[in-house]
């Protein structure tokens, strides 16, 4: 049959469902309903739809009766103000009393209660098992999913499992008990003939919380091992598993884990994997998956679906600076499914298909694709989620008798992101179901080849792309550089093969660098790799003073022309440089490995956020450089522009010792200033890597000059130096404040008063509110306080809990962060590395005994044994602010937790430091969060999301207070503290006459 | 007759005009000479005609062939890129040999002359005479005009009145042997039977350089003494005295002078003034000159013109924010015209009319008008431009019988002007000659009334006026507030009643005022006028460091309330302040004049710039309080904004106690931050004005506290005080050098580092280039320098001149100086008063002998007897960067002289002080223009204009190296400053949904 015969009998089909359904509606979408009329209110409504959407998911923490009503008035105003659909019947109510917020809140928790109902088979077994009886009376199979996949440790995961375990067990119990379906098949026992009537759906995630595509062998080992628990007990019920796909990050670790399983399992049909046909990916998987079925003689199971995690996939990959892995027209994932579905059905001999789609053209060309290839009934199934689309199930079940309803079971409180997701589904603008029941459907459309309707799309938009923005000077406008993506293999393999590369390169003597000249030095430093200080990585020459007024006077030379030289060609260098490093990203990655014990997605991050500094302060020259006109009047011309200041001092840290330090450099050379930069002595080579990429982008003589040595003796010393005008300094507020004052004596002989940007510390913190998503919180505060050992000024330090989620928060805290384990950075199985050198790891461990002094130890981890600079993961409790460990930076794995009654003591409380850099608060009510955004006083804040990571252009940083003077790298205002701005002014009128210019403003 | 008969005629006539001179070409639009070919080059390149009319402009100047060379080189490019018309035969010579160069020279200062030589009837009087009856015999009568009216001193003055009693000798001895225009008439003698032989016109502002509305009466006398020595000679003669029309600014004194003139010789009837027909007053103007004629029973002579300046006018206006006094519609000018024309025609009785114009809708306008009211001929004459229109001339002889000629005599330097104005009018867009002759004529559209075209083009203008932008919040967009415009009776009577008005309320105690109450402290400290210092202004308490303290608490206090005020209301605080202040403008102005000695119209400006600071930070504070959303990556917000820093202590200069103060409390307030300020000992009074002004205004309480006080024991004390935040000082470079380093200090219990925003001090150099125009660089160093006392840190006070234009230069800088008066700033008649008090007068004397010893006393002026702080106006020669006079601030009225070799000795000496505030440059030479943008290193460069007066909005002001930090007030990096960036992200993401935001950016 050739396509168009085939496209013809499926919209026929369509047709044919569509008319047997007609006039039904799905309970969703029954305006006569509460539900009904909230979800018609969400459609019209982009603005109550998320109000409405954030509500139903804030909404099992508000445990008391204030928090409800507090909520309800925050999302949705005053009574007198909500929507009707919300308050009918409570005004009513409230007419004869005062008790209107009472009856407002029991009518609503109800209502959404009843609505969760709608999608949850049972919070209890012997609910689930009612429905389901229920479900098979009607002709339903069913599908079980336990709710409650966000584990964040061992013991939730292992909870997480004993509960297939236990509905497995009841299942077994009972499954002799329901009606059959088909009976009278081969096997009474076997639904329709050859369906186990027990089937379970398991997230492969919830087994192992540290799954991580970095440690991909790692996860795969973990999850197997779990699933092999429920696979036998599967098994052993004669059930069927099938292993549910979750987010792509993922995808690639569950493929492997299905793979190993299913090896094991060769002989039994009964397991089986789901693909999403809206990762691009799919057709590439589907065709290996069935390959590798046929090459090991096994049968295996697909259950397709379209995806659920678009909107994420697309967020994540953007905010990453990934390729978007999903289709992002929404009928190239139904075309794909189609083809897809087609693929499966042709391998019907080795791969039992299960369709899941409420969308009647694709049911159709299903149903129509496997009649055209005879495939055999027992060979597919339909799926449809519980309680949606009840018009469809039923007229499916009535055609194809095969219908497997997919129930998910467990507590409200987990449960309600898979309410919000099915809400999602249903009121999306491009939803099926929406179009064919919540809005006048257009059959024809709905059943039209989305082949078809995907060109139409594509054409629309490739109009569109030609006006895409361009930045300034035509370049594109700036992008972050895209982080690490460990889901491609490639990126996987590339990290052991640059720290072996590395390896062989150890033990170089790096000279100075001045005025493009290597100048040695007898004073040499080691640098060595603090997981293991016994491996020497090279050595590096001191500066002394001579040194340093070399290159100081190498920089004073080199002003007036650098000055001079156009700022397009200055940015030139700096885009030639990010080239350049971006060549070398995982080489310079495995660097920040070895020296300073970066775990590899963090050094990757610190190599991309280099270039990002390159890129962003190239295009942010390129804006500034260009002078402004000031006011429009005729026969003057106000042009106004920035030139650089002078020399300008770099002095910069160990912690982002290759990001940091473009950071600050680049941001002086683009604008005009030479430099002279001192490296931090922990990672003296990662600095000389300035000197081989401005080297290698061809930068000139005298531009940038290298010149590592001790802060006592040089650094001081060229802060005080006359010639030195600019200084730009991150480290600690000791030093910068030292800096900070030196520089403001004006030293006979100096020709400028010296300008400091200066980024200091942090003792940043968290807050929890009483109604934070843990399931976000927790696992973000771990990764704020304890990434990179906690060796961020951005880090977390301090979390800010409140009493009413106090205990539920710590609980699940402790427990995750047992879960982290401490190695080294090289090996991604450790999510902990050494600390910087042995002075860090001692000033650490004497707070861990403050801290066990002041309040109470509530998780100290285990360290390795061995040479390395081990300090334990530290979480102490009892903090409050008179505490040395609530007040003082630390800059190493340790957290203070402080528990308060309310959010303004948790806001005081989180003020009460010098520092003033990041912060962060973890709530969902929209109150609150106003509030922190206005009272919470930080340079950086974040709202439900951690406290680190901050992008180039995205998140300006720094921070004000005793953390910075008010500088913000990688923002809009940088550069403008490495120049003055000037003013030239022309009349241009010359014996009465002026020139007319086109911005000219001449008559009223 | 009705008007559209009569327009019936003048089109008809016109028609005739017009075909009589048919296929004739003015000589300048014949495209078969140089000049025809050059001026239709420029016609088509707007760029080229600029150039041309710059080169044109500079020429004379042009004294080696160096010089020319290098000029022709910049301003047209190499000889093979320049615009053949300029090079033609040049190209040809340089063939054969090397000499292409000096060919070239020859070949275009042969041209330029030519041309010149087109509009000026002569150098020398034979020259004159030859011409002047070659006119003759063409049936032509002349008024001769002396070149040279931009005279600086008494001495140029003299030299030019000389010029006219010569010239007139000259004339009355050659008069007789002319030949007879008309003979036959009643008088042989008379040209026409009417009209003297000898004519002359004269420019008033050229007998008194000092000539200025501010003091209207003694430029009325001043001018008038010089004119009746003239006029006694004209009617010694016999001859004819029109007094010329020049810039609107003046127009008032002259139609004064012309009245008293004319009432002195009431019955000798050929003594004239012009009017000027675009400017919008002329109606009413010429409407009372009518009406005085008769009443005093006089003859009197107008020639109407169109007018000269319309470009100057309109920029001048624009510049100063005044109405503009021009039509702004050619047409309108053209109706004005015919208007007036018949007014004057009506009156012919008193009133001799000369019709000035090319334009032959004009003159036949003329024509059939006086023929339709039978104005005999002897009552009207037509008057037209010495070589220019050549074929309309010969038109109107033939027709009317009466035309004469305006023939401008003497140097071609001077004349330069003449020329350049003249090659404006005839390529102008809209000029009548160029659409005559240069264009393809459209001779209907040409002669169509002006009534109906004015009308056609308002109604066009206003349909794209509806479209003008508007400021942020819907505001208009910021215009400065108008300077004092006293060509205005009504501002030029307001301040000395203004004056009176504050002398009645001296004598009154200020209060400190703290959290918005008054305090009383017993420390009394006097304000007196530095110009009188017996008379006393009133008392001031003075704070000592307990009240300092309240002041600091109270601020304190207000911070969180103000930072969370929302900033549009803040905003809207200075947007009334601006209201009181413009209320109140004379009156503080009037106390300007009195607390520290400043003239009028500087006194006025300083007010004006407070307004400016109010209206300009109010408005960019709505510009920077929103946030702006960086990156647009969906499923994140990431919200930029600035946030206040918190006590702001404002230390305050005297020298502009308003605007300053103004401007620095202004953008401390408006961006949330509460404000302690400390005005100068030497104007706390004009510092409680902003008591008063932010009283009026409401501020909330805490929110501006003003505590006067010694700067040694408060101010130090608040600059240590661990509460203050940010510190905005304008003052000298010593104290703002302490201010930086203490507050770089960081004090215990101190929460922020703090913020200095400091302007000091500045040695600003003048450069006068060896192609200076000098009649625009003299007045100019003369106000730049010594303008209010030469108390500015903007003002000149060296300048730096080289060798070729120096001994010109210095004659002339000292003969203008010569003519400024020094005395009590109330009194209008003088250019400089008081210096600020007894400690600035004996600094300055000191500083007068220190330049007597290290150089050459070139000038110093007489000063007052009497009390007041008189220092002379001193100018000293010799000076080199060595010497003191070359490297320290004085602030007062003394001006080194530097003289250098060439260019780049005068960039080099400009930049070798310790400052590095102002400058400017005089140069007519693109490429020294060029580099001094590049290499003079000041915040504010000015070519080709003044040193002072930068307006908001416009030149944001301040320096770099000692003079200040790198801040720029009144411009758009300022209230950064004020404040500290922040970014709060929000993770919007939820449930993997995140709602779309308008901006977001999904998909590639």
């Amino acid at each position: 049959m050739d396509s168009s015969d085939l496209n013809e009998k499926i919209v026929g089909r369509g047709r044919m469902l569509f008319s047997a359904i007609s006039g039904e509606k799905p309970s969703l979408f029954d305006t006569a309903s509460w539900m009904g009329k909230v979800m018609d209110w969400s459609m019209q409504s982009k603005e109550f739809k998320t109000r409405l959407f954030r509500f139903v998911d804030v909404f099992p923490s508000l445990t008391t009766s204030a928090l409800l009503t507090g909520h309800i008035r925050e999302y949705f105003g005053e009574e007198q103000d909500m929507p009707a659909v919300l308050s009918a019947g409570a005004k009513m109510a409230g007419r004869f009393g005062s008790f209107g917020g009472a009856v407002l809140n029991k009518l609503i928790s109800a209502n959404i209660h009843e609505m969760a109902g709608q999608f949850i088979v049972g919070e209890t077994i012997k609910e689930a098992l009612k429905n389901i009886t229920r479900m098979r009376d009607d002709g339903f199979a069913v599908v079980l999913d336990v709710l409650g996949e966000a584990t964040l440790s061992a013991e939730e995961s292992e909870a997480y499992l004993g509960t297939y375990l236990e509905l497995l067990d009841a299942l077994e119990q009972e499954q002799g008990h329901w009606p059959g379906l088909h009976p009278g098949g081969d096997d009474a026992s076997l639904d329709w003939g050859h369906a186990p009537r027990i089937n379970v759906a398991v997230k492969p995630s919830a087994l192992f919380c540290q799954a991580n595509p970095q440690d991909f062998e790692g996860s795969v080992e973990a999850i197997l091992g779990q699933m092999r628990r429920i696979c036998a007990k599967v098994v052993q019920v004669g059930g069927f598993l099938c292993i549910d796909m979750e987010s792509y990050r993922l995808k690639g670790i569950i493929l492997e884990v299905f793979r190993r399983l299913k090896q094991e399992y060769r002989d039994y049909p009964h397991i089986g994997v789901v693909l999403q046909s809206y990762l691009k990916e799919t057709d590439q998987d589907l065709a290996e998956l069935l390959a590798w079925a046929r090459q090991h003689d096994t049968r295996i199971s697909v259950r397709l679906v379209k995806g659920a995690y678009w909107d994420y996939e697309v967020v994540r990959a953007r905010q990453m600076g990934w390729q978007i892995p999903v289709w992002t027209i929404k009928a190239e994932s139904d075309a794909a499914y189609e083809r897809q579905a087609r693929s499966i059905l042709e391998n019907h001999d080795v791969c039992h298909f299960a369709c899941a789609s409420h969308n009647i053209r694709t049911i159709s060309a299903v149903l129509e694709t496997a009649a055209a290839l005879g495939v055999p009934d027992s060979c597919y199934e339909f799926q449809m989620l519980y309680g949606m689309a009840e018009p469809v199930r039923r007229g499916i079940l009535r055609e194809a008798g095969r219908v497997r309803l997919y129930c998910p079971y467990g507590d409200m409180v987990p449960g309600m992101g898979y309410l919000v997701r099915r809400l999602l589904e249903n009121t999306a603008n491009e939803s099926f179901l929406r179009l064919s029941f919540g809005e006048d459907a257009q059959i024809e459309r709905l059943l039209e080849d989305p082949l078809v309707i995907a060109a139409q799309e594509r054409a629309g938009r490739a109009a569109k792309a030609k006006q895409t923005n361009s930045g300034p000077a035509g370049l594109p406008i700036f992008a972050n550089e895209p982080l690490a993506d460990f889901t491609q293999p490639d990126q996987r393999s590339a990290f052991p093969r640059a720290i072996a590369q590395v390896r062989a390169q150890l033990g170089r003597i790096y000279p100075l660098h001045i005025n493009n000249r290597e100048v040695a030095t007898d004073d040499l430093l080691s640098s060595i790799n603090p997981a293991c200080p016994s491996e020497l990585l090279g050595q590096v020459c001191q500066a002394g003073i001579p040194q340093a007024d070399q290159a100081i006077a190498a920089a004073k030379a080199a002003f007036a022309p650098w000055r001079n030289t156009p700022h397009r060609e200055r940015a030139e260098y700096l885009l030639t440089a990010a080239r350049v490093v971006r060549q070398r990203i995982f080489e310079l990655s495995a660097w920040q490995v070895l020296e300073i014990g970066k775990q590899w997605d963090q050094a990757y991050a610190d190599v991309a956020e280099a270039i990002d500094f390159l890129e962003y302060y190239a295009r942010e020259m390129l804006r500034l450089g260009a002078p402004v006109r000031l006011g429009h009047i005729p026969g003057e011309i106000n042009d106004y522009s920035h030139e650089p200041k002078g020399v300008a001092l770099v002095i910069a840290p160990w912690n982002f010792p290759l990001a940091i330090s473009m950071g600050m450099t680049a941001a002086a050379i683009v604008s005009g200033n030479p430099v002279v930069y001192k490296p931090s002595g922990l990672t003296p080579i990662i600095g000389h890597q300035l000197v081989e990429i401005f080297r290698d982008a061809g930068l000139p003589a005298g531009i940038f000059n290298y010149v590592p040595g001790q802060g006592a003796l040089i650094g001081d010393y060229m802060v005080n130096h006359p010639d030195v005008a600019l200084i730009a300094f991150t480290g600690s507020r000791e030093v910068g404040l030292r800096i900070i004052e030196q520089a403001a004596k004006v030293h006979p002989g100096q020709p400028v008063v010296k300008k400091v940007v200066a980024e200091m510390g942090g003792k940043n913190a968290i807050i929890i509110d009483a109604d934070a998503d843990l399931d976000e919180a927790v696992p973000q505060v771990l990764s704020s306080t304890f990434g990179f050992q906690g060796q961020k000024c951005s880090a977390c330090s301090r979390v800010i809990v409140l009493d009413a989620v106090y205990d539920r928060f710590i609980e699940r805290l402790v427990k995750a962060a047992r879960a982290l384990r401490i190695g080294p950075a090289e090996d991604p199985a450790f999510s902990m590395g050494a600390v910087a050198d042995a002075v860090a790891r001692k000033k650490i461990q004497e707070y861990i005994n403050i801290g066990r002094q002041e309040g109470v130890l509530l998780y100290e981890s285990p360290i390795p044994q061995g040479e390395g600079y081990w300090v334990p993961l530290t979480i102490v409790g009892g903090i409050t602010p008179q505490h040395r460990l609530a007040q003082e930076e630390i800059f190493g794995p340790v957290l203070a937790v402080m528990r308060v009654t309310d959010f303004e003591q948790a806001i005081i409380w989180a003020n009460s430091t010098p520092y003033a850099l990041t912060g962060g608060i973890f709530s969902r009510s929209p109150g609150h969060l106003e509030r922190a955004q206005r009272e919470f006083r930080v340079g950086n804040l974040y709202i439900n999301r951690g406290v680190t990571g901050a992008m180039v252009g995205r998140q300006p940083f720094g921070g004000t207070r005793m953390s910075g003077a008010g500088t913000k790298a990688g923002g809009p205002d940088y550069l403008q503290h490495f120049m003055d701005p000037r003013v030239v002014t022309e009349n241009t009128m010359r014996r009465g006459f002026a020139p007319l210019e086109e911005d000219d403003d001449w008559v009223e």
